[in-house]
């Protein structure tokens, strides 16, 4: 469905070509690679920083590096309605993973300043600094700062060339023994919205440039360790083997079709496997492998967890495998604000598309920001569900369409009651 | 079944410390690993042959660094029987690979010699240089070189540090540019028996410390590639990926089923396997894998292999996936000579053993002599079917019945009349 509205003011040629400005800040000159703490990532803050001034804000860098801006409403100091998304990227990124729901919530509240309008509240923007994790072994580092939850023993960690945070910190500018100076008080938010690409191909099946988001799914990840006996491929009949990989291989399968017949959103990934001793003729006597589950529900996903378990040891069992099977990862699902989700999904109505609710399988700074705000998010279709990659792209109508229902969000948001 | 004839003598402990002996020598103080044409190399050549000169035989290096015995018969220039294997190790190896059908056929002749006993043909032992072809990027050299099909073009080849064949000969002593010299005439030769270890576990699960070989098996080596579409591992619903390792794990389960249910003696691993990107949190896009087939009936191989390659295929149809599959490698099965493998039966029977068949499913140098000699190859039992490591181990007794066996093929054997 596409708009019945033409939008009062064109915002996606802005936002595309800001898009651009910031992706050709990295510390590669033929990809986007924008790590915290660079001077890279000090410069987009910069670039950031002047485009929140000409909207019309008050901008400042906080105490973990987050770009901060910030509109006043009718009056000086009300609590504000906060947007935003980060400014990090992975290495050899995507040029909208992060920037666009910056760049866009810049763009609404320059519309506004345009118009000279003012809320009766205040908004703010944030550039969240570190929000993918890649340089130092911790994600949500900007968010979890606002959060008031950033650890402090995240600041001697270091990075693969030996630096620590602490020192990135301190040569960035920042002083890393204030970091709790980032911490906001929940009373100062009415509630946090995202704008970020969807980093997969829902929006795109359905024909749809936005969709509503129902929670950031949760997410358990287990390392897998199966031992059969290495042999010789030649001389080892078939009924004679403990074959790891074979034993994988079934334990792969299982996952899949336990997963594909599950309705509500669970998906189950084995991404990285490695087989001992990896020899053409030789059986594998050992494999490890990883998987990743993840539901919009919690309560799915650790009965699903389980299940899955099960269904390892039973293969293992038969096969006369071993078995060490490990959570490495595990993280609650944040369910976005039922009061809050109504509104993105009346601005995605009265901007003239299909209300369309999906969870977000990815994970974003809203899962920090919940401990501080009742957080919602909207998503935007991009090209092919693909993301960390340099081919990620966003079309500029589906870049106008976001702007146009983030600002309609922006001016008819009423704090909850 | 163990012997019901008692020793005429004891081979076996002077096997068990000859093994021990060419064990010590190796390029790693704490393995063994024994490659063509090191210092090692020749080390354990000048050892074989003083215990070759011991057990009455003339003996030298020939052209392409193969250990060469020859004791002759009732008068001098008979045809011989030719017996051996290879005294070159993969890295970090066992000591029974090679050298034990070596110091056992030693140990015959040896046996002969102290008894002043001549046959009316003569014995030649050869331990061939090169059969696991670690160093440069070909196998069977040794035996390649008897049977005059050794390849020029193999000398221009390069190890992993650069060196050429060519100048590793010219180092160890040898003349690259009269390799051919090491060929000899199939009139020369009555037939070629090696005995080996087997480094499979069926002489061990039918408690037999002997078998009697069928056939050296044909292999096929397929290199397969999968490619589907990378992605977000919580972004995109089961129903909507493509996923390339899901795609595998699928295609290994087939082929291991597939040889499961053959009930002659067809044997299929998948060895290596790797997922691009490898991360636990992306679906793979792209994953590459080997099959080795290997049956003692070549029609068989070759009929399975186009099975499993059309299972192959449906699955990737199925999926949505793209497939590149090339054979890397195939040899042909080797039968051994009904007539040969008879007198090897009759000699195992003799020694009160129960005459077991099986084809071997390793590589030996039966696969170059078959272009000069009719082959025959007695089998050992090995702990645990374990060979390519350090934990391969022969029991002193069950060395001491492949010798009685080997010892009685000697002194019974028959030309092919």
């Amino acid at each position: 469905m596409e708009a019945k509205v033409a939008p009062a003011v064109s915002l996606g040629a802005e936002i595309v070509d800001r898009i651009n400005a910031l992706a050709a800040i990295s510390e590669m000159p033929d990809n986007i690679t924008r790590i915290f703490l660079t001077p890279e990532h000090r410069a987009a803050a910069e670039l950031i920083m002047g485009w929140m001034r000409d909207a019309g804000m008050a901008a400042h860098l906080d105490a973990i590096g987050n770009v901060c801006g910030r509109y006043e409403g009718e009056r000086p100091g009300l609590p504000c309605l906060m947007l935003g998304s980060h400014y990090d990227t992975v290495r050899d990124a995507g040029r909208w993973d992060g920037p666009l729901g910056i760049i866009t919530a810049i763009a609404c509240v320059g519309d506004l300043h345009r118009r000279g309008k003012k809320l009766p509240f205040a908004l703010e923007v944030t550039g969240f600094a570190d929000e993918e994790g890649v340089r130092f072994a911790s994600t949500l580092l900007g968010s979890r700062a606002i959060a008031g939850t950033f650890d402090e023993s995240a600041l001697g960690g270091k990075d693969k060339t030996g630096i620590r945070m602490y020192e990135a910190m301190r040569a960035f500018g920042l002083d890393p023994d204030h970091v709790g100076a980032a911490a906001r008080a929940p009373s100062e938010l009415l509630g946090y919205v995202e704008l970020h690409i969807e980093q997969g191909p829902v929006l795109e099946a359905k024909k749809l440039p936005v969709g509503v988001v129902t929670a950031i799914a949760g997410a358990t990840r287990l390392a897998v360790e199966l031992r059969g006996m290495a042999g010789h491929a030649g001389t080892v009949p078939m009924a004679l083997r403990r074959d790891a990989l074979a034993g994988a291989a079934e334990c792969i399968v299982a996952i899949e079709e336990f997963c594909a017949t599950d309705r509500d959103g669970l998906v189950g990934t084995v991404g990285y496997i490695n087989a001992m001793p990896g020899a053409t003729n030789v059986i594998p006597g050992m494999v490890s492998f990883t998987i990743d589950i993840r539901s919009p529900r919690d309560s799915y996903r650790k009965l699903a967890v389980a299940d899955i378990v099960r269904q390892i040891e039973e293969i293992v069992k038969r096969r006369h495998l071993t078995l060490e099977i490990n959570v490495t990862h595990e993280n609650r699902t944040v369910p976005c604000a039922p009061w809050l989700q109504k509104q993105v999904a009346e601005a995605v109505k009265a901007e003239g598309y299909r209300v369309f609710e999906l969870p977000s399988g990815a994970g974003h700074d809203g899962m920090a920001m919940i401990d501080i705000a009742d957080v919602a998010m909207l998503f935007v279709r991009c090209r092919g569900g693909i993301s960390h990659h340099p081919d990620e792209h966003v079309d500029l109508t589906d870049a106008e369409a976001g702007a146009r229902v983030l600002l309609r969000l922006i001016e008819d948001f009423k704090a909850k009651g």
